[in-house]
């Protein structure tokens, strides 16, 4: 699959895998609701900022930038319908108050208007788009 | 969520998303067919063992076999029943040869009689069960 692709079908998708490491390389993993802009993509958290200080994920990315993040589709039936695409790259943590912070936030809940979220904004220069589908050969 | 709660809605899922680490720290995220018994996850690779040493799921866990995976449950329509799953461990790379590993590709083609995979075996001893389930409450 071609970066492009990649990118295409990442950003089409409601539901982001985000995998973070801490200093210690010890991985974590959570879905995420996200919106790509460019070549970054931007999440942000559902707690008030005094809490979110403390989540796991931005307590890594501040720790170790290097993130990975995937979006997959399954098809039960049909094996050949697989495909997956990951975005590989580096986190920052924003505040919401920031101009990029407040308009993450504004487009992340056009997105996703059930979104209640008011924390901290994630924000990762995606580096390597890549990707695999069933149907277009071995992985 | 319980770990109880999480070990079983983990277990009844489809996909899976493995997380590794490089010996750097980087994470690497990948979809995985799976299969809990007990406490410990299976999963196997599509490809021949000689390709298989060098992917990079593979060569993580040897480098740094702390891994995390995740099940997660999307609704469009109703976020109330979003839900997630996640296991946080340790892997091991088994040959399929091998007495454990036969019997993880046998549980794992009676599971998913579609997959065609017989390269390496990754098991994950699984030393933390969570989860989250947005009608449960805050995260």
């Amino acid at each position: 699959m071609s970066p492009e692709e990649a990118r295409a079908r990442f950003a089409d998708a409601r539901v982001a895998r985000l995998a973070t490491a801490d200093a210690a390389g010890r991985p974590h993993l959570v879905p995420i609701a996200f919106v790509v802009v460019g070549d970054t993509i931007y999440s942000v958290v559902d707690a008030k900022p005094k809490r979110t200080r403390a989540l796991r994920r931005l307590a890594n990315v501040r720790a170790n930038p290097a993130v990975s993040l995937l979006v997959d589709h399954w098809d039960e039936e049909d094996w050949n319908r697989l495909w997956w695409a990951r975005a590989d790259g580096h986190g920052r943590v924003i505040d919401p108050d920031d101009a990029e912070g407040r308009r993450a936030v504004e487009l992340l809940r056009e997105r996703y208007p059930r979104q209640r979220a008011d924390g901290e904004v994630l924000a990762v220069a995606v580096e390597r788009w890549s990707g695999w589908a069933a149907s277009a050969g071995d992985s």
